[in-house]
């Protein structure tokens, strides 16, 4: 994956019983990196969230291949793998090092405050496209 | 404590790698057994909210004296301690069986939407006062 | 689906800024209807994990169809769809009365204390087995 | 307090449908910053609890005076305010800019692995004394 990542450290909060990462806290990390990404490409996501533009999660998939435990430290990759007019599919790789810990696949609709769907705003498609083309 | 208490059961969620429930997730059940208290005493905190009037926590005092674990059940008791103009001061015990695992004692004011500070409503006031005096 | 099920309630520790319920916090109501679900057809899972045989969640496919909020009930139901050696792949919807907000795929993988895969052990095959086909 | 701090931002999952960060969030900001201050000083926390020497904590008193909210940029001070033979009582501010918005005593108990109090390391002890009268 491309190289735009968030490196996180694990803390008891992330862990459970089991001795790892709690299989629902990658999540947090995933929403920071994405949240991050794409920040990182130019796109306020809190920004059109105060213009009454919101993307939430409407499908997620995660492959977990190997465990994250206490202490380690993490690199979550993102990129956008797809853009429809009113959805992205973004993929994500959670790393130890080499290791890929977690793969996971989100799909963010874009809708307004009423939670109807509706386009990609035109500044954040063109953005988001010069991304998945470069 | 009263009778009014909450039964919870302990998941994974809840606990880090120590073994044991993380510091924090007590926090959540001790919300949830404030709520249900009220609800049981007749008070819908939750339609106070929808009215713009909100209780946020503002101190908290917590004694951690034995851990739960994966797979206990737990009881919470709640009482309200006191009641000054705008805030109510609120004791908990968390227990498994006999043993006490938790004391807290939170301390909620009472705001508008505005976050500034207001009179407790009187009927919420005039249950509270039955409470604590009955 | 199935009658067994578990029925939550939606606490502010369960929703974000969004109003909503934070996408993550789904996968806590989940993992417990999971646990209720095995114990209520007679698996004690955590008994499993004293015995060394663990069930980590290896693959996880979410639809987020609708969102829950604050003070909302909400029923989880749970069923097995189907079971290999190694794994089990287990079905849950997420209802508000009749609506569904929430459907998961999720899939156990078997494991030993060292993480390596084994056999889901016999009286478990047995049980769900007769789950499934029942 | 002294320079030793941990930069974090706010993300949608410390957030509550309140629109602020949930009470409970916090206490894993504090839990972050307590571990990468005692690092900074030269204790691995971790470390010793691979050790059977553990820090859990006993006690807690939290004053909410202001909330951080969605994208916020949070500082978390630490320092120890002082040390007994098997306790240590930390002092946590969690300010945005110059504005303190949570204030937090935290006392951890030095305990075994079979949770039996223990005097605290002494080169724990001689690197934390340093620190307080430093």
């Amino acid at each position: 994956m491309n190289d735009i990542h968030l490196e996180k450290k694990i803390y008891y909060h992330d862990t459970d019983a089991g001795g790892v990462v709690y299989y629902a806290s990658y999540l947090k990390h995933l929403e920071e990196a994405r949240t991050e990404y794409f920040r990182a490409i130019g796109i306020d996501i809190a920004g059109y969230a105060g213009q009454g533009i919101i993307f939430p999660v409407v499908h997620l998939e995660v492959d977990y291949k190997s465990p994250a435990r206490y202490a380690d430290t993490i690199n979550i990759f993102t990129k956008v793998e797809k853009m429809g007019s009113c959805s992205i599919d973004i993929l994500q790789e959670i790393k130890r090092g080499d290791a890929v810990l977690v793969k996971a696949r989100t799909v963010w609709a874009c809708v307004s405050a009423q939670m109807k769907p509706r386009r990609i705003p035109d500044d954040m498609r063109k953005t988001v496209e010069g991304e998945i083309n470069g």
